[in-house]
């Protein structure tokens, strides 16, 4: 009559689609999920942790860790974080690296999701990485994610082992957007603009990136745009 | 009549003497120096920062980051940072890892110095890690930072070289004593104990460690005991 021992997974929610993709993913695997939402002092970050914890509230999740990373911030350097800096126009498809990326912050994340890990123990860390649709961040590619679970192998007590699933990394926006839509992801939502907090701005890389994506899917954003 | 341009280096500096041993190497291997602090939320972080300060003074020192990582503290598991978990006497050479173990921290502490190292940009990293005298720590083996100083690699932009140095790694406690004595680091400025902020306990697993370490060196340790 024993329960039957479910595994655990920390997911990265990040209040965004993609994240909140990438939870919904990590329920269907069966998972006891463990949601974890970092706030590194970007602009928006009222409205992304208001997401966070709706999306939470819509999937009945209860443990929540929610981190504050803001020496990223005061490490500086980029405009996501620097308000000095001004957001560039989307320079998607210039190939090179925006100046939204804030460096190696996806390497932070996992070290910080790989503590708890170790400590609850979850033998799954989730991230909605995506390589392809990813602007450029070197920390959003496959190598990266592999080499950085050497690095917990590596790094961790000889009994913990954690894997890290990143199950929407070969999609493109608009791939995980029909899967969302088809699941019952709940976009309305989520948060995807990196200026403005009350309505979407529309001109930012991050609104471009997801406004192309609902036009190729074929889907309407339930979110509103100035 | 152009300077020399000289590589520049973030050195992990916690306060105690491994880092402080470090330090004297990345100034003897000529980098310019950015000194890197963790505030973890550790029982004596006062005094370690006091240490640090100190540290940089002595070595007139100008770059100086201190980085609130107090999500460790959040995250607890460990005697160190949770001040409901008792610090255990020293359980040296039982095999076990000791209860002062913060999960993963040395990965988070890397992941932080890369992403200031990225935007400075310095070259190297300096942690004072050392494999043998290390108490078990998983995240204190070479195989770890190599493993780490991969995911740097694959994780930042196509210009960025990073290394991970690590000159005391095969050290023994009582080596980098003889160092620091025979080339004037300022052991008298340092601390250690994880108990105490005012006159070092004496018996937690850190000041046996340095006591140790100054009694198989034949050296005087300069700081007071209860």
């Amino acid at each position: 009559m024993d329960k039957i021992k479910k595994n655990n997974a920390v997911v990265l929610l990040s209040g965004g689609m993609d994240s909140a993709v990438c939870l919904d993913y990590a329920i269907k695997a069966g998972y006891n999920i463990y949601s974890l939402h970092l706030n590194y002092g970007q602009r928006t970050e009222s409205k992304e942790l208001e997401s966070f914890n709706n999306i939470c509230d819509f999937y009945n999740i209860k443990n929540r860790l929610v981190v504050d990373t803001s020496f990223l911030t005061q490490i500086g350097g980029s405009s996501l974080t620097d308000s000095n800096i001004e957001i560039s126009e989307s320079q998607l498809g210039s190939g090179s690296i925006p100046n939204t990326y804030v460096p190696f912050r996806n390497a932070n994340i996992l070290a910080i999701a790989t503590s708890w890990a170790e400590i609850i123990p979850a033998q799954a860390i989730y991230i909605g990485a995506m390589e392809q649709d990813s602007s450029g961040y070197p920390d959003c590619r496959k190598s990266f994610f592999s080499a950085f679970e050497s690095a917990i192998a590596l790094g961790t007590k000889p009994e913990t082992e954690i894997r890290i699933i990143t199950p929407i990394i070969d999609n493109t926006k608009s791939q995980i957007i029909k899967y969302g839509h088809k699941n019952g992801v709940p976009f309305n939502l989520t948060w995807s603009c990196y200026s403005n907090s009350d309505k979407a701005c529309g001109h930012c890389e991050s609104c471009i990136l997801r406004k192309r994506g609902f036009k190729n899917a074929g889907i309407n954003d339930p979110i509103e745009y100035y």
